[in-house]
């Protein structure tokens, strides 16, 4: 997909705050859906503060996105294992 | 899935670059695996940072996990409706 970026010059832009900072969020992407994102974000960030009370924001955050590319590669894996159990299914 | 977290203390840490700073995470999965997740966010950062140059890293950094969340969001609710049709055919 087309990745988010910070803009305050389009149209489409959705302000959101997480952890503590404030983001103007542009994309093709609803405000709902991107306030649903940027609060998953933010729980992320603090569950991983909460057992890492010594990071830096910095660090944090970039914790908190291997943690989300981690969620997507197993969850992406699960849907090809799907496909493939699906395409099966359909064979028979 | 548990976090993955920041750790020296914990066996199966490992070192990592993301972004020009080294992080040891620990985790259940291979280093292999970390490596790739590793990889794919230090990608990630530098894919958004091209589109915004002047974007601080600490931005930067939860940026890339709002683009995490939002790929992953996406690609479970395709997995989700993909479930929904296997059980359908299953069903036939």
């Amino acid at each position: 997909m087309e990745a988010l970026t910070l803009s305050n010059t389009q149209k489409h832009r959705t302000t959101v705050d997480i952890y503590g900072q404030q983001f103007v969020i542009m994309g093709t992407e609803s405000p709902s859906h991107i306030r649903l994102v940027a609060s998953l974000v933010d729980d992320k960030m603090r569950e991983i503060s909460s057992k890492n009370p010594m990071l830096d924001v910095n660090k944090l955050a970039v914790l908190t996105a291997v943690n989300a590319v981690n969620d997507y590669i197993k969850i992406k894996d699960q849907l090809e294992r799907l496909q493939a159990e699906l395409q099966k299914e359909k064979d028979n």
